[in-house]
């Protein structure tokens, strides 16, 4: 086998078989196949794409491509939860405790974050105690005890893709359907899940910009679980705004405990429903989503949830005192209210913005190294269709310095996130679509 | 600028300035832009193809990017022929004098050959003390006193064309038309030429396979001719046979005596007769093709043309009675017939192996370093349209071994060359189009 003659293959709109596309990402892995010819490829498939089964194929190749977590001892469907892009993500803190309340085993990996806040593993490190990192046997024996547990991603995941986006990155082959699909899935049956959630954002704070190429990229995805049997789901949301009111650390540990308190935002409470019901159906606790539904809103409404919470972060070591008393996590010295100019409805927040002002506080890491400070951030006072009059607050920044030049650049920065109209803003639909084997079910709740 | 913005332009169907394609030309010269980004860049010019303004820019960043020759010493217009692709090219060494002889100087750089045969400067070893080698000054000298010189290419000529061509083979992005087209026109740019006759193969033993894709190439290059201010005509010839009937290196110099001498194969004499007219047309010693042609003809009826070869080759140190008596050159001490096994009709004959065969026997080079034998090559005694008896002579071997086994196998092979058909079987035309500044006039001669 030649790399230039399945580069050729692709080139010229064939699809490459199950041992060409292995023989690619070994080759790759191994360092006997180049970047250059591995780039050449990347941009034939950016033009001719790839069937369903390449995707696939290439999916399970970059999957095996390094360590695979083995999570068979923990009884019952393990079923997994992945964001895409899209900032302040508290989901998982929400997810974890709700499903596994219904007895869905949750055996999460997760990463620390690189960009706008840190990852779910930074955000759980404001929980005084809480061990991120614990030994495989304690880990899955924690699952099987009390059904959940959320621990640091360590040992070499998925090396080829690591090393393929890399190379994408530098040769304006990222924006292919088929290679984010393949990226993210391979990830996701690395860690040995055996169903899986997915939340794609679409929008302006988003990855996928526009509507149709998120449908596309869950259906993608959606293919991709039904060929290596993994049942998956996909829900298309917005990031045209922020989700909930949080950016920020432990300021999303607390929205997330308010959540699950019943006393949360509105569109991050109304997500995670819709994210836990398809869980706890593909975790097989319930026949249809309306009856897992409901049975994750009495999760909530019964305290079932938040109680699971508590018991997840004690066996974790963390002190769940905090669950009841949010004041003990990390708080910033200084609270700082941007207040608004003028009159107005506000018609965007610019999400993307926001994370990045959130990172400039030092809630995330411009680089891998960089330190971060889990009490600041940004809280939201106002969202998309709210009205406004000059002078009132719409955000609240979460400071540790109170240097003026400082606050005044963070004050002017925040207030910029904001778009004003003059008119009423319809306040756009928090869920657009969901994929599943059985296709794309268009849907506008608000 | 960043490298990956570019290639994303190009990915995306945007057309890159002349200061991009110099930056990327340049850097991926120095080796500050990588081969996997050059290679995606390649890929996306498969797809998206160049206009003829970032062709021409291609071109010229390639061309600049190493020494180029500085031919204005020499008066008059000086015109250059180049033929892309194709097995056994006799035509230069009867162009040079045929047009020097008209009067439009020669001043011709020309390369040793690596596959079937050796190049024109291999040809030109098999004239006793012909010096290939030339300094500059005595190599312009000479143009200027006798009009004509041949030399071997030195220097570094179009480094950034090599490494690209190189990176290109081994990422399925060689059949790109405006690649290609610039590959070539940079060399003859960078050559110090200002007028370029072409000779585009076209058929079975060619690079471009189709007339369409010919044509296509064709108007890539006279297009890019036009743009830099070099006027270039191209001739789309047929290869669906080789050109003449010997392929080997004195044998090919024995042809092109023949040739000048008025007794060489139709289709050779032919081809020599209508690039010869064009050059001399763009010379400048002609005002039309016709007038050039008549000229072209009468040199080489009244025997000019080859009093020209006969002082080329003397002024450069050559013995010119090799041109009345050829018998002079290396002689292969074997010639075997090859006959037919049946009748019937030549219908084809297969350029490409008949090549390979004769790099087998020894006239041509497999590796850079590989010794040639001048003397051994194959003469065929049949062509297309020839209708042959069992038991007649198609082709003779020149060989300088009668080792049964190797002579039992070049007999074999080259038989194999020929295909037979039962009926009558028509000529291909030997030119099928001619592609200049004004358009594409096709034409069917025979």
């Amino acid at each position: 086998m030649r790399t230039v003659d399945l580069i050729q293959k692709k080139r010229d709109g064939k699809a490459l078989t199950t041992d060409e596309i292995e023989f690619l990402i070994r080759g790759y892995s191994t360092g006997e196949i180049p970047d250059y010819q591995m780039s050449a490829w990347a941009m034939a498939v950016f033009f001719n794409g790839m069937t369903a089964k390449e995707t696939a194929d290439l999916t399970l190749a970059m999957a095996r491509s390094g360590d695979q977590a083995d999570l068979s001892p923990i009884e019952g469907i393990k079923v997994d939860k992945h964001s895409t892009g899209g900032v302040g993500d508290t989901t998982t803190l929400i997810l974890a405790p709700l499903v596994a309340a219904a007895g869905v085993p949750v055996a999460k990996m997760s990463g620390r974050g690189l960009g706008h806040t840190g990852g779910t593993i930074d955000k759980l490190e404001s929980i005084a105690g809480y061990r991120v990192e614990l030994s495989k046997e304690d880990f899955l024996r924690q699952v099987q005890q009390i059904g959940v547990s959320v621990i640091s991603q360590s040992g070499n995941i998925t090396p080829a893709d690591k090393k393929l986006y890399g190379l994408r990155d530098v040769t304006a082959t990222v924006e292919s359907i088929p290679l984010i699909a393949s990226s993210i899935m391979s990830k996701k049956i690395a860690s040995g899940t055996d169903a899986i959630v997915l939340d794609v954002k679409t929008g302006g704070g988003a990855f996928m910009k526009s509507l149709d190429e998120s449908i596309k990229l869950a259906q993608a995805m959606v293919e991709i679980g039904g060929q290596v049997g993994r049942e998956t789901v996909a829900v298309i949301t917005d990031m045209e705004e922020p989700l909930g009111l949080a950016v920020g650390n432990a300021l999303e540990v607390r929205e997330a405990i308010d959540t699950l308190r019943g006393e949360g935002p509105a569109d991050l409470t109304e997500l995670c429903l819709v994210l836990g019901a398809h869980m706890v159906r593909l975790g097989g606790k319930a026949a249809t989503y309306e009856e897992a539904r409901s049975i994750t809103e009495e999760l909530l409404r019964s305290g079932a949830a938040l109680d699971k919470l508590k018991e997840w972060w004690q066996a974790q070591g963390g002190n769940p005192e905090m669950a009841d008393h949010p004041e003990l996590l990390p708080t910033a010295e200084y609270q700082v209210p941007v207040a608004a100019v003028d009159d107005g409805v506000v018609s965007a927040i610019d999400a993307e913005a926001l994370g990045v002002t959130a990172m400039m506080l030092g809630a995330g890491r411009a680089k891998k190294d960089d330190d971060i400070d889990l009490s600041v951030g940004i809280l939201l006072r106002k969202k998309v269709g709210d009205r406004v009059t000059a002078g009132e607050t719409i955000a609240e920044l979460h400071m540790n310095s109170n240097e003026p030049m400082f606050t005044e650049d963070m004050t002017q920065r925040t207030r910029e996130v904001f778009t004003f109209a003059a008119g009423e803003m319809p306040k756009a639909p928090l869920i657009y679509a969901v994929v599943t084997k059985h296709g794309v079910e268009r849907i506008h709740t608000d």
